[in-house]
């Protein structure tokens, strides 16, 4: 299986790829998963029905008691009420601080798991096991975890670090096409910040990714991973390099927030990026044609549009953004495909309105 | 004013002791608290009201706009739902990640206003001004946040390093003298655990420090802070020399469940200590005499003793310790004063009798 080593304040693990699950297990658990009395799973309940037959021959395979937990899918399950049902049924099932916890799922579950192993008994071992592109490409690395509070996404939450992650792509073959698809936009958010040439690789290789040809997807997380480890490594608590990962995800956030449910996340990137991109021509030098180029692969690959955003609400949301300085938003920018510049000087109605140019011409 | 350094995980930062609170401020604060629009104060409502003119005096004359919090007093406020109203309301006050957040209280306050910095936008940064004997003497070092569970005290929580600790004798002023005493006891622990000349100072002027002499008083809580960041420094995470600090609390914690708020929690913790020194004898080797003068120490000054503990809800609370492992539970023995022992042998029946016996002996 191949393999990426991770190291972040002074924590090393192993993100792993590929799909021999009870070898990975086998390697990555104390003794196998054996070193303690059992091992907790928490699993998205889509993933339990779906993937709970390979999940469980897995543990018999390696002798490991398991104790599962199923968690709701849905951002709701990433609120303070499902938060505390996911402590009383872990604390319930009798851990002690050594106590493997496995999370496996999307992004909602790595976030609430993930919270509730940085919080049960001050901290459990984390396992991580994403099961979704989006997860894949992006937040099976980087230690965030976390909830939601009525008044805005992640606002609640911390930094911890997972012993090992576990990338299986057999995992993905039962997403919805959309899905799937709209996940792999963190991927092209990697190569846009970071790396021209995985940009081009992905821009070339995308019909073969969205008929799910496995090498090359394993390829495109991979890279992916790669990139965002090392700009991890360099930054974990967010305060200056890791502002790069937040490509999109300003203008992105706020229009997942007002399509209530109509976005996935890794659309709403994609639209955001757009934005990002139409505004780094005149905001960090971006060539006309490089952020024509960018625009309208996305506009040609993401599979929803989302409204245009009504101007108040926008500029009410984006007030609220958890990266926000006092009154300074940092906006990350394109200089080229590949190299970024953090502008702090875009009004929140310049933000609004290449939001709405984007919309409209990804219409036309 | 004195001070010391503590450095955890790679995270420096200065415990001061003394009274001049603005001066403190000045100095802990970016930019003397300048830096930011405005600064967070999460304080414990009784010392809000004893204390406030004093901590706004200290605010007004830094020029320092403050946004106040009030948090409840009592146990109850380390709970799920009194957490999420706190960050209801920090977060209704417009912080972003650079605003300080200060936690001005006792224990209970520290923890649930420290978990609340710990987790609001993944972090603030979290200044603390301990203002009882027990929070003064130890919670204010070693980065435990946390809130209770149903089940049990402090299952969930994390690690989160402050910035700045400023210990003022003048807030326990207005404790009640039943309360200045009883936190004491974790001084007391420390001396036991670290440093025979601590113990014999605070036996030899605690007839002073219970009529609160504040030099002694200052200079117990730097003794105790000092010793506990050694041990902190080594081990941030409680998985190896942090554990002697547990002496005393794992029988000190289920008295103090029993109790149902009848103990305070030096006083369980003292009646704890007097139990571990009693298992000692046999478990580690102290001497009979030295076992002998502990407890009488602890018999004479502890203020409320508990009653005989039912066998069975002490052992069903005992099983559930946070710090077991598997079956088997570390008790942190002494070997003489200032060398600790861990025993994974004791039945968990045994510390029921030795807990019964010296509850016992302090009656008679």
């Amino acid at each position: 299986m191949e393999s990426i080593q991770v190291k972040v304040q002074g924590v090393e693990y192993r993100i792993t790829f590929g799909g021999d699950l009870p070898g990975w297990m086998g390697q990555a658990l104390p003794g196998g998963g054996t070193a303690t009395p059992f091992v907790l799973l928490l699993v998205d309940e889509n993933v339990s029905e779906l993937h709970g037959d390979r999940l469980h021959a897995a543990f018999e395979q390696l002798g490991v008691e398991v104790r599962g937990v199923q968690v709701p899918c849905g951002e709701a399950t990433k609120s303070l009420e499902v938060y505390g049902r996911l402590c009383d049924q872990v604390l319930s099932l009798g851990p002690d601080r050594s106590t493997p916890l496995i999370s496996c799922g999307g992004g909602v579950t790595g976030d609430a798991a993930g919270f509730v192993a940085a919080t049960v008994l001050r901290g459990l071992p984390l396992y991580q096991v994403p099961t979704t592109t989006l997860a894949q490409a992006d937040s099976g690395v980087g230690g965030k975890v976390g909830l939601n509070h009525p008044t805005g996404k992640n606002l609640l939450g911390t930094f911890y670090q997972p012993r090992a992650v576990f990338i299986d792509p057999a995992f993905t073959r039962t997403l919805e096409d959309r899905d799937f698809v709209a996940g792999l936009f963190e991927a092209v958010k990697m190569g846009l910040i970071l790396d021209h040439r995985l940009h081009g690789w992905l821009v070339e290789h995308w019909d073969r990714l969205e008929s799910r040809n496995e090498k090359d997807l394993v390829h495109a997380l991979k890279e992916s991973c790669r990139l965002k480890a090392r700009v991890v490594e360099l930054d974990e608590r967010e305060k200056g390099p890791r502002r790069v990962l937040n490509f999109g995800h300003t203008v992105g956030h706020v229009l997942e927030h007002l399509s209530r449910g109509g976005l996935r996340h890794g659309e709403a990137v994609a639209w955001g990026m757009a934005a990002a991109a139409h505004l780094s021509v005149n905001g960090a030098g971006l060539e006309q044609e490089q952020a024509r180029a960018i625009k309208s692969f996305i506009y040609r690959r993401v599979p929803r549009r989302p409204e245009l955003p009504d101007r108040d609400a926008f500029l009410r949301l984006l007030a609220r953004d958890k990266k926000r300085r006092g009154d300074a938003i940092d906006v990350v920018l394109l200089r080229s495909v590949g190299h970024t510049v953090i502008n702090q000087n875009l009004a929140p109605e310049t933000m609004w309105q290449a939001a709405c140019d984007v919309i409209d011409e990804g219409q036309s």
